[in-house]
């Protein structure tokens, strides 16, 4: 595999580690989403001032409103820390060349 | 860093090894956007019939109509490719538990 689809493979793993951990294996409950902020982001957790964003995330991305998010529900989430940590990077001249 | 977020660097890192060829290190032309998907998605293009399917990628998710594709722009075909797999595997029963 490329790094590219061994990257996109990971990503789809990652979710399913968290999202297995009840009977239904294809959505993260608040708990399991919880769980994978605080072990797969404790930087953006620990950045966060909003005690309750765990509950703001669910809610702005549970398109479906069944309380859970399925992993096309779960990828904007991960999609717009990239970007903000993309953009961060080129603000400080790191990546993009003007 | 955790996994997913060596996965989100990743992520990053490969497409700016693809849009910093020329010197809009922000985004991907189209000849950019070919030779990442050659090299880095060799069984997605495999297993392409339209021979224009670049063309039809760019032209889909180019929103601001630069005829090249910004990072934001450039993630919502990798989170299809990543929900066409986790789809996939789900229905042949490798993931999801019912």
């Amino acid at each position: 595999m490329t790094e590219l689809e061994t990257c996109m493979k990971s990503l789809i793993d990652i979710f399913h580690r968290y999202a297995d951990s009840d009977s239904d294996g294809t959505s993260l409950t608040k708990k399991e989403l919880k769980k994978l902020c605080d072990k797969e982001l404790p930087s953006f957790m620990k950045a966060q001032k909003n005690p309750e964003i765990v509950d703001r995330i669910l809610k702005d991305l549970d398109n479906n409103k069944d309380e859970k998010l399925n992993f096309e529900e779960f990828l904007p989430f991960i999609c717009s820390l990239m970007v903000a940590a993309d953009e961060f990077c080129l603000s400080r001249g790191k990546k993009g060349k003007k």
